[in-house]
């Protein structure tokens, strides 16, 4: 086995990783750009010299097809062809069938030794593509076909010094899905690729990429990179990798600069629209818009298509910056407020966050951020509930006192630090219980209450708000409570007047935007026995 | 007087102006980087030549303290001095007072003079700061003797070629930022500013800096370009221009790159903690993190501070961008999911969304995004719905019927357009008011659906998990419904089993989640006599 993938480090279900290949590094997450097998307006080298691009696609299809010089290629060497020292992988036509459905008259004993033959360093077997409007059997059908052809290709392989891709398919099912990445988890691929997702993508069903990305991670290996076929918008990448991506291509930013589109955070603009340009890559500071329009076609492709690759790999940077940071979750929720269609793809994750823990870096210097009412569920969190659900009050605590977080996070307030003093002065001490009570995570336990991400975490929401969260938060209380036996203790709930906020101005207690004013009724709900009573003070030792 | 402004485009509260002083402009929203009057890291030459900067910042106090020099730079003139030939603002010294209260003794018939003898072309009046933490009558005595100096100041001008700067303070006290601005209104400024917000700034207290502006506002003449003094946070511009600021200065890109600290748009990170720089400006493309933080401390500084200044000037450009485009609540939006904080400040713009209503850009292309909640409470969304409270229903429609928007806005969806046809066939119609139920605008009667926003927004939000939204189409449904007597009219209400969705793919319909599910009970809190039919299919002709 010529390759090797190292996993560096890891947020959210993303990671840094360095697969080598031979002498050949790529650094993950990271981009294929799409170039023609013959003539690039953008030639690799540049690619590789001035964008840093260690890894490229082409298509050994059109290689192949082409009879004046496919034997010269051969002699060559697709490296030196393509005058690409970095990585190169190459297409089997396999995406061109599915684009084109049935088109290619092609069989896998052809095009992959071919792949070998010209020295691509990952070539992909010629799997079939499945498409989101095939009836399962038509699907199922399929994907038995690529397991078949890929157990032949491990077979037929003649080289070592190369990384097959193993592409993965199922469309919207998920049994298929899971089919796909169990069996061809049990081959040996350097990268393995989720195919078919072009036209959801194209049509914006971010939603649908997900989930298929989601299922796919269940069960596949996890000590290869994992790479999504054709999702080359940069907004989508975040999101993307937080949920196990490792890899793309884009052909985008040279289809798009076509078309005169110019990529930025917040969608692709048309050059024509631009008032000026809001970068400063190099193209950007060299030209305004209105003087790339005078140029050129082929001088404006050029330009846009390299603002276009700018932009794509500062997105990827970007990512792996976060992952090292620890903040991709954060950057995630602020790349989805791009459009609806990505939030409408978060809720996905929101949905699946069993899958994140036990990917969790624990690890962690930063804090997380409440963005929105999605970030409550964000996996940190979901775990934190959990360890307040395993968490069980020793028996010798009678007397549970509950006081609300404030501003600042768990016990960093200082009037909880205050609370806490006068608490800890006094007689009954001993047998108390105290627990924060928290608009994000419910009951944080005073033991609990410095473990991740209980006090690194910045931002509130009003569960009153957002009937998701509130019912949440009740579910978590009660089960709390529903563990802790309540009947034979006494139970205090501090209600506080005012408080001092963090700029240390006394300050009205927000008792309607605070789940702790409802904290009583979820008790009562639970048992009517229960000994409650509601402070304003915290009850001073007498003297 | 020799300046003029011309708003020459608008979109939320923000505009795009041309402010000319001479030969001289300043593209409105800009910034002003504020340099050092006699040393600096980045020469102001560059900034002009290379990093296009219109005007700048610097202090005439400095200037008029050093007593070997002044005479000199009052015969050579400031432009020469600085070798800028641009805009020069100068500060007066009360900036200095507000950040080290009571430290500067100087008369503003020193400072204000002098301003004009050096050839400031935006000089600024001697005010007294007002401190966040002065109680009312301390504020007001303060902006009282501002408001005099201000009298003074236009009856000393010699120049005619200068734009005065005239700043507008209150810090949080309604009455007194009314004051202030009804008062400097009055007064000829080329410019208003608003001082004394940098500690609410350095404390990231972004909800009082949107208070302050909105307010400052709402009493200020609309003629002349609003600055905000000290607030160059990237990411906090694109929401402070929506509010009306148009007009920034930044001593940030300087002060943090001394601090090793590089601006991206998701907050500033440490030199030491970038694990490559995610940006393509000139500065970032010819340095590694790793080998800037080898390099000298100045050199460090001097990079930093320009790439810091590109990444400014990036969001400035954007921002204008999107003012051009109508699209600058999406930007605001999606750049408010950077901090919570930022957030907090978005939810004061959605309390008092009557101050847009005024400033509304009806001549849109692009359509209204919707992000998040606080999505439904753009100002377009608030218009739309004042308009269909005065849409009264003609008298001889004594058919009211309701059909639900679908996943596409108001009449686009190919399965509301095959209802309406039908329904247009029914013997019935002509007594009949057609009306769409949205979850984000209410109630559309089918003459407004084509209205701006009704048919030019994208995305949706489940009504029945934001309380908020919720009350706010109960409020407006039973204002329609009370509004357009109900007990003498037919009412129909389609809620279908399934619908076809954007994709052409037959879905069900989420009645869950939508408005019209609970229609027929909001009708009947208002008319227990209603006559209300739920239909599940648009009654044929019959043959």
């Amino acid at each position: 086995m010529g390759y090797s993938y190292e996993i560096r480090d890891f947020d959210a279900g993303g990671r840094i990783g360095k697969f080598k290949l031979g002498e050949k590094i790529l650094d993950t997450p990271n981009l294929f750009p799409v170039v023609s097998p013959f003539e690039n307006l953008i030639p690799p080298k540049d690619l590789y010299h001035h964008f840093g691009v260690q890894s490229i696609f082409t298509n050994a299809y059109i290689l192949y097809k082409n009879q004046e010089k496919n034997l010269e290629i051969i002699s060559k060497g697709l490296h030196k062809h393509l005058e690409f020292p970095g990585i190169i992988a190459t297409d089997s036509g396999a995406f061109q069938d599915y684009m084109y459905a049935g088109e290619i008259k092609i069989q896998p004993d052809e095009i992959e030794p071919f792949q070998e033959q010209i020295g691509s360093d990952c070539p992909v077997i010629l799997d079939i593509p499945v498409q989101t409007t095939d009836p399962f059997e038509l699907a199922e059908n399929k994907i038995n076909k690529t397991i078949h052809r890929a157990k032949e290709n491990v077979l037929r392989r003649k080289r070592d010094d190369t990384a097959w891709f193993g592409p993965i398919h199922g469309s919207i099912y998920p049994e298929l899905l899971k089919k796909s990445a169990i069996e061809m988890s049990k081959l040996d691929f350097g990268i393995y690729a989720i195919g078919g997702v072009v036209k959801t993508f194209i049509d914006y069903r971010f939603d649908l990429d997900v989930a298929i990305l989601l299922e796919v991670k269940k069960w596949l290996r996890a000590d290869r990179p994992l790479h999504m076929f054709g999702l080359g918008l940069p907004a989508f990448f975040s999101l993307a990798v937080a949920c196990g991506a490792d890899l793309f291509d884009s052909a985008a930013y040279i289809l798009y600069a076509k078309d005169d589109r110019y990529f930025t955070l917040t969608g692709t603009k048309s050059l024509r629209d631009l008032y000026e340009f809001p970068c400063h890559c190099p193209v950007c500071t060299s030209y305004t818009p209105q003087e790339l329009m005078k140029e050129d076609k082929q001088i404006r492709i050029v330009a846009l298509a390299k603002h276009n690759l700018y932009h794509s790999f500062s997105e990827i940077r970007t990512i792996r910056n976060s992952i090292k940071e620890g903040t991709l979750w954060d950057l995630v929720e602020h790349r989805v407020h791009a459009h609806p269609k990505f939030i409408k793809a978060l809720k996905v994750v929101k949905n699946n966050p069993e899958q994140f823990l036990n990917l969790l870096n624990l690890n962690q210097s930063r804090g997380q951020m409440i963005l929105s009412d999605l970030s409550v569920y964000r996996p940190h969190f979901q775990y934190f509930r959990l360890k307040v659900a395993n968490y069980t009050i020793p028996k010798e605590r009678t007397h549970l006192f509950f006081i609300p977080e404030l501003d600042l996070p768990s016990i960093q307030s200082n009037s909880v630090k205050n609370w806490i003093k006068l608490l800890k002065k006094h007689p009954q001490w001993p047998e108390m219980q105290l627990c924060l009570v928290s608009n994000i995570l419910g009951i944080i336990p005073l033991e609990l209450a410095e473990i991740y991400p209980a006090s690194q975490h910045e931002g509130t929401v009003d569960p009153f708000q957002y009937v998701n969260l509130l019912h949440l938060l009740e579910k978590e209380i009660s089960r709390f409570f529903t563990r802790n036996d309540i009947r034979s203790r006494q139970i205090s709930i501090l209600i506080p007047d005012t408080f001092r906020n963090e700029y240390q101005e006394e300050e009205s207690f927000p008792i309607k935007t605070h789940i702790i004013s409802i904290l009583k009724d979820i008790i009562i709900k639970i048992s009517h026995e229960a000994d409650i009573s509601i402070l304003h003070n915290i009850p001073q030792k007498k003297e």
